[in-house]
């Protein structure tokens, strides 16, 4: 047994890593020398059922199927929107909890759609060959979007049923083509109270230790014949290929886990240069913003529940993105992630320098992307207020969508932007009125005029003529608030009878309304537009240069690159392992009930007196853990996750569900930019 | 090794326990089977030198003697109204810290005194002879003051050259006679800059893990005959007795150590309605009141480098005390420790009904100091007021004690309050002078119209007259600070010159004194005299109570009781460990200058550039710790101290000194009320 511990311990010590390994690489590895009880066509096995076909994405989450009849496990944050959706001032689910007493009682999730990996394939030589060298960045971008578009329509056409989805592995280089199932009707089975789902709240979140029970339930449904259907009282559960059995035993202290899930976004193969523009511009403006944004929408909610409960889904958001900003600032600072990249950076460039070929092809190439966050840092302040005019209220953004709808309509599916094609349609006119559900007037013009406030405050040239006409921005602040405030009220895009009836009118037509925000919107649309071609242009010269760099670094540094996640399925496996967040302060792995009641107090940790009483008498049952002698309430580990993670199972070796992984430690915010054994850390 | 180890370990759980022992209680122990490698005679032998020799008294604190010159090694914070007393603006030894390069550059320390126990002798039966059961409260109070202060002045003049002090061990039950010698010139010799001897400043005050480099070094002069004497720069450094040895090899985890120092004061052996109306009145009351001032005294020094080191001592010294009362506070309720004091006091009652002696004598016991305390919660809010007016304008605490001073010294020298008495005078004095030498009007303003202004807001009848009187206060605060404004400026008080002159004026000439803040003095005074009275009361009631609660929980308890801190000497020991202070939070009980390194930032986090340097170079010559690869810094045990062990000798199993106390973990300000092994935490 003390052999077994410490050969754990080895192997981990030996093999953790960071990597985020897509399901092509995963023949690549090792697996029992890496610690899995399983053979890999037990984890994915395109001619026969494996465990990927127990996982799923849901929302923007990963979930786990945990009974043949479609249930499906994930976070209670996952759920959050359907949990709120579902409450009424009267029946505030997301305080109290909800639970299905059967499945009549489950609650349609709407919005919520499941998705299941069912076949991929590398398609970057068919997306490549739409470009040329001689095309300019703006024109080789559009060309492989464009691209994308055909090859996506062709593969849903080739398999009925199935959603095609391509997806950028390395930018600018590798395309991936993958195949899901895609189920439309979710439904709410189990969430938690707040005082468990989100026990600790915002002062917890990123936080370790941590003693949040993150988790709920929801149930997907196809149609009667078996095929994805919308929601219909006639649908039936959906039957998964594959169940993800549960380890009631739990874990200890260095457990071999992984992880099979959708990871967002890393940038880890982006340089120093892109890190300084997050560290210096991105992150703390948007911080700075949401903070604030936060604290006005707090104030609105804090005496009318029903208005608490409309911004209570942003205000999370908000509150998650702030912490995850700030932590990823606090990490950049204290590691020196600049200063390093910018080593290593100086070690390529010594080693272009050595051979007259690399010289020739990649000598100016880190001057290059240097040039490009240089134009990017400049411009950033007024795309700053440019895009948050936009998503701080909700009415112009509902008047932005329509328009731009509109608009797009007007062209061949092929060309339209990617949100306004005929398969993707229906998702964006549902998402814009859940928005509008939530639409709160004095927040939109609390929101809004900040806004204008920036812009009015910019020192660049104005570039917004909308801003300063029909603002008169350089006018006194009160009579832009009496402006702002007037429009908002006499607008009807509140109302979404009135939004739908706008969804068939012709730009031109759209253009002639009289609705205040109507017009802001169409006379701000210039602005959007030429913004669009900006970053078309800007993420034209990105592909093409990392596309250089991904080749001359592997020439440099003789490995293999791992591309950086991109919510397509991936694997990532480590150990049930503390650390050391500073000096004589060590964090160990599990977390136990004992901790939850030690936290115990006022909102966000308050509890439910059923716990209390149940810790009181120390009745544990099969949930004690036999060396804690308490029931284990989080774990924590060395695995590599991002947002998107969040839902995912966390498997042991012979790949039972141990946990839900959930969040990160805040030292782990900079995952998305650098992993490290020392301090990158996941939650379940 | 291992088993080593392991015994240290068990050593530790089986005999580290709450206590600080009184020299009588040194042969009761078992030195060797505790951890100790000398003999109990090493530590203290009234017939021959011992470690106590070398220990000493110096301000409010603890320190040793390193050198046969004189050299005591204490803490920076200890030293630290000597430094501030030698700095200018010009040359602000606060921040830069000292370095007397010879014994000609010392700077004599102001009011700094230096005791070194010499021998002492129980004397409960001398003191409680004066007392018999038919006197009242305060009659029994006053009768044992009064035999303190005539066995005291004995003992002096039996031992001409040694200073006498009564200490109470158990309230109104033991008393046991200490002589010391008493030094009176003492100087500074070296301190750290602030950025070492401060590090971490109030964010890391009474907090572990901890960076600080709290200490400093002073030395202790006597007349060239060897005898105590005033400061003169004849005299020469004092040799003590004994030389506390350094152990440069530091400690390592598990390591036994021990104190021999003097801590202030603690409450263990009050009952639980002590703690209630510490943890629901006074704590909270005064901490509020130390934040709210904290906050104007910073202000005023904001952009006046010469104000902010008038304000330093009291800032640092009130930033203190707040954090130590709400670290209390905290402690309090997250224990749970009234519930469990009342818990055991209620098994108490339940003992004393089961014998008719023992309720016969017993019987209302606890009710009875219930009810003093029940009596002293409704008066506090009122008692705050009165008194924290005289403590928070040093000009009103001038002319108050220049006034009953006046008064005092026309009685016989043993009916004088003790600080009074002419053994005692010209310390008073001097202290008086000192808090004059701070004197900031606009602070004397701010802090004394807020004490007139909860005066006006108390619910309680108006008990003070004076105030009514003089500052109108039942009309516009306006007017009330106008008042007060003019009093102030009015005032001779703040000239020193002026003060020492009336210390030859009669109480009823001081009475005739046109100066407004004296005149309040002397309108105060019968609050004052009041007050002193319905103390005494209680503190009569007290004694009695207490000694019969010690009689009756030795007979339920079976054990032997160690009385509460009394700043006399005391033993303590055990063990250099870590602790767990949160669920899944593990502290290490060593700091290192990595450390330190990782927490550096803005001040109070700024170090100096030769530290960073020599950090960077790995140059820690003997300074490296063999198992830590780095220079430690700080170090953390499970002892028992409390306020007065700060600067006290941490000395290992030998004897050797291998560290200086100066705090104690947060967690850890509980130990005034009750000390435990998972939390009680000090710091070297």
């Amino acid at each position: 047994m003390q052999l077994m511990v410490l050969m754990l311990v080895f192997g981990g010590l030996l093999f953790a890593d960071e990597g985020m390994y897509p399901l092509s690489e995963i023949d690549n590895l090792n697996l029992p020398g890496l610690g899995f009880d399983i053979p890999a066509d037990e984890l994915y096995n395109p001619e026969d059922v494996s465990l990927i076909d127990g996982i799923c994405k849901v929302g923007g989450c990963s979930g786990s199927f945990v009974s043949d009849q479609g249930l499906i496990l994930t976070n209670h944050h996952c759920a959050h929107e359907s949990i709120r959706d579902a409450s009424t001032p009267r029946r505030d689910l997301l305080e109290q909890g909800f639970h299905a007493r059967n499945q009549a009682e489950e609650v349609p999730a709407e919005g919520y759609k499941v998705r299941i990996t069912v076949d991929y394939q590398d398609v970057s030589q068919e997306v490549l060959s739409a470009v040329s060298d001689t095309m300019a960045a703006g024109e080789r971008h559009q060309a492989i979007e464009d691209r994308i578009k055909e090859l996506e329509i062709e593969a849903e056409t080739d398999h009925p049923g199935l959603r095609a989805d391509i997806a950028e592995m390395f930018i600018g280089r590798t395309y991936v083509l993958f195949l899901y199932d895609y189920l439309k009707d979710v439904r709410l089975v189990y969430a938690p109270p707040r005082s468990i789902g989100n026990f600790g709240g915002d002062i917890d979140n990123w936080m370790w230790p941590r003693h949040t029970g993150d988790f709920s339930l929801m149930r997907a449904y196809v149609a009667p014949d078996g095929t994805p259907a919308e929601y219909s009282p006639d649908n039936i559960p959906y039957r998964p290929r594959r169940v993800i059995a549960i380890d009631p035993q739990g874990v200890n202290e260095e457990d071999f886990v992984f992880i099979l899930g959708y990871p967002g976004r890393t940038y880890r193969n982006r340089t120093s240069h892109h890190l300084a523009f997050e560290y210096q511009m991105r992150l703390p403006m948007r911080a700075d913003l949401y903070e604030w944004q936060i604290e006005v929408l707090q104030g609105l909610g804090a005496n009318d529940r029903s208005v608490a409960l409309k911004l209570a889904s942003r205000i999370k958001s908000l509150s998650n993105r702030m912490k995850n900003y700030r932590g990823k600032i606090q990490g950049i600072g204290r590691i020196k992630l600049i200063e390093q990249r910018r080593q290593s950076e100086q070690g390529l460039q010594e080693f272009i320098a050595t051979s007259p070929a690399y010289r020739e092809q990649y000598g100016n190439l880190l001057d290059e992307i240097a040039a490009v966050y240089s134009q990017q840092q400049q411009r950033y302040p007024y795309e700053f207020v440019l895009s948050y005019l936009r998503y701080s209220s909700i009415l112009l953004r509902t008047a932005s969508t329509v328009y731009q709808r509109s608009i797009e309509l007007t062209k061949p599916d092929l060309e339209r932007r990617k949100a306004y094609m005929e398969r993707n349609l229906a998702q964006t006119e549902e998402r814009l009125f859940e928005r509008l559900e939530n639409y709160v007037q004095p927040a939109d013009e609390a929101l809004l005029l900040d806004m204008i406030d920036r812009y009015g405050n910019l020192t660049v040239p104005r570039q917004i003529p909308a801003l300063d006409d029909i603002f008169k921005t350089n006018s006194r602040p009160a009579r832009t608030a009496r402006i702002a405030r007037k429009m908002l009220k006499k607008s009807r895009l509140s109302d979404p009878e009135y939004v739908r009836q706008l969804l068939d009118v012709k730009p031109e037509d759209l253009a002639e309304l009289k609705d205040p925000v109507m017009r802001l919107a169409v006379a701000l649309y210039p602005n959007y537009e030429r913004q669009r071609d900006i970053d078309d242009e800007c993420s034209g010269k990105l592909d093409r240069l990392h596309n250089l760099l991904v080749e001359v670094k592997q020439a440099y540094e003789q490995t293999a690159f791992i591309p950086d996640a991109n919510s397509t399925l991936r694997l990532t496996f480590g150990h049930i392992r503390g650390y050391s967040p500073a000096d004589a302060i060590r964090y160990h792995p599990i977390t136990t009930l004992d901790g939850v009641i030690e936290k115990r107090g006022d909102p966000p940790f308050d509890l439910p007196d059923e716990i209390v009483s149940l810790w009181r008498q120390k009745k544990f049952g099969r949930y004690e853990h036999p060396h804690l002698k308490s029931v284990p309430v989080g774990v924590l580990y060395n695995m590599d996750t991002t947002g998107g993670n969040s839902g995912s199972a966390v498997l042991n070796a012979r790949g039972q569900l141990v946990g839900i992984n959930f969040d990160r430690a805040y030292e782990a915010t900079i995952n998305d930019y650098a992993w490290n054994e020392s301090y990158s850390r996941s939650i379940a």
